[in-house]
């Protein structure tokens, strides 16, 4: 391992990042090769290599993606690609995100580099966004902040109430890191949990789990349905407009995993008709939403710009992430 | 104990209630009665004692109280105290709020009567309310709401995103229901939480206890100062223009406590010139709020309408605790 099998001479393998995390990191990195007996060379786009040959690894840090949306890279994002796709020897890429359904992994994937995603990094600061949107719709804050902007002293009393918590249904699909989390916050605020996932098998904080096949009867008795999935064949439309018209009245949907999972259409047809009570979306078929949708407009919907996960930690947790992958890649695949 | 000393017979007392609970709950209190070895006898508006002296206990339950505001009592309380202020062998009152500083409770205190609050029956939706605005405000939510009526995508980048709950602090001022519900949410939402009451003791849910000597070297370590007091002469001006003074720039502040505790033009001052950056507001000086007050126009302040314990469940709640101070009250003090 870590040497050329010919003259014994050690392997120096390249690894290409951010000006930034080679300045904040770059010792840290050198330490992880130095343990695992690795000659390893950083380069950055100030420092390039002779040969883009020279390239066997790559880190597609947070502060690459600034100026992207979901499905728009931005010009960081494509000075980084430009460089990494030329990389014929490139083998193994950490990205800052959770999914690997954005475009500018996808040459990289056609062609068998390994993607390792950021995941969890994102799972703590977005479960807490749901959290609050969950709880700020439910107490009654749509009503009271309306009433706010009229100056107007108006208390929901009598049938205007809001509904104990306790005796509120939200359903989770997704069982990875963010739905677990909020599956954990939204069980001590005191809802009744039930997650959806794949293995049907106790899963801490969730009261039920239960099958994609059970997902049907456990709707009509939901008060939040809670999409936390990632954009994958299966996941696609799977919120759709028969689904959504099994909800209550009183239900309200999250979207915090891809806009393709439901149907945006029949989504705000629902939401206008009040066939179900409200939304918070953070993520849309069409990314950044365009000014015509209808969803900016709607008054029981609050949106987000696919920001949910927004923190001041969030950069140095996909740092960490990488460094965790990075000892991996160096200990046991990097010269494979 | 229930027996007339000089005859043994059974003596009878007179509870007066509202129509509502008297005809759900009639039974139940019936069958307390019975177990205690007490002739209690149910009055109500409609079927009103011969002689007010018969009534010997009273319940202002939570219907009764719609319509008033803190300070100014609506019709069903005035009708209610009409009653009792005139029953002159009067003992014991139990009434629907937490605190027993509202006016319609002052003839009675005045007297000697004892009365009972509803204590903790209004914790958990008013910690589930204030854990709502503390997450949206935290999080990022009055960018993103101010930004989606201008149906503008614009995330928080950069030096905008939000700090990391983790690295914040919330101090909680009173250790009631209220206040221990609120260290049990924040914290298992991942906020650094302190209390401050008067028995310094460890206290679960909170990292920190600290005397109220010690919340001035507090304040400029915290993010979010928690009011979840009672109005007394200790606590009245306790937030005082000098101790707001002491909070960064990025601290918020929540009264869920009393208007009086909070030196309401200062705080307006500190959010107005951003000293502050923002507070959850849901009691005041002067209630209703009148309109000319700058708190409703404040684009960093929420506020609602004494209403953060709006809940369906809160009237049987209260009931519930009618029932357990009744017990009590059979079995020792009824006729002491």
């Amino acid at each position: 391992m870590g040497h050329d099998p010919v003259n014994e001479q050690p392997l120096e393998l390249g690894l290409f990042l951010s000006e930034r995390v080679d300045a904040t990191e770059g010792r840290r990195i050198d330490e992880c090769a130095r343990q695992a007996g690795i000659r390893l060379r950083r380069y950055t786009a100030t420092q390039p290599p002779a040969d883009p040959a020279l390239i066997h690894a790559a880190f597609f840090s947070r502060e690459l993606y600034e100026g992207s949306s979901l499905r728009r890279p931005g010009p960081a994002s494509n000075a980084f690609f430009q460089v990494i796709d030329a990389a014929p020897n490139l083998k193994w890429l950490h990205v800052c995100s959770s999914g690997l359904d954005l475009p500018q992994y996808q040459p990289c994937l056609a062609r068998g580099v390994t993607i390792t995603p950021s995941s969890g990094t994102t799972a703590k600061p977005i479960a807490q966004t749901v959290t609050a949107a969950v709880l700020a719709h439910s107490r009654g804050f749509l009503h009271w902040l309306a009433a706010q902007q009229q100056r107007a002293w108006l208390p929901l009393t009598g049938s205007l109430k809001p509904r104990d918590i306790d005796d509120q249904q939200v359903v989770v699909l997704g069982a990875g890191p963010l739905g677990m989390e909020i599956g954990r916050l939204l069980s001590a605020v005191g809802f009744q949990c039930s997650v959806v996932r794949r293995r049907v098998v106790p899963t801490a904080h969730f009261g039920r789990c239960l099958s994609l096949a059970e997902l049907d009867a456990a709707l009509p008795q939901c008060d939040w349905l809670i999409l936390a999935l990632p954009l994958t064949p299966e996941t696609e439309g799977l919120i759709d407009a028969r689904r959504l018209a099994l909800l209550p009245p009183h239900a309200r949907v999250v979207n915090v995993g891809r806009g393709e999972i439901v149907d945006e259409a029949a989504l705000v047809d629902a939401l206008k008709h009040g066939r179900i009570a409200g939304a918070y979306l953070d993520t849309f078929i069409q990314e950044p939403l365009p000014e015509s949708s209808p969803l900016w407009g709607l008054p029981n919907v609050w949106l987000t710009p696919h920001n949910s996960s927004a923190s001041t930690g969030h950069e140095q947790r996909v740092i960490e992430s990488f460094i965790k992958e990075l000892k991996r890649w160096l200990q046991s695949d990097a010269t494979l």
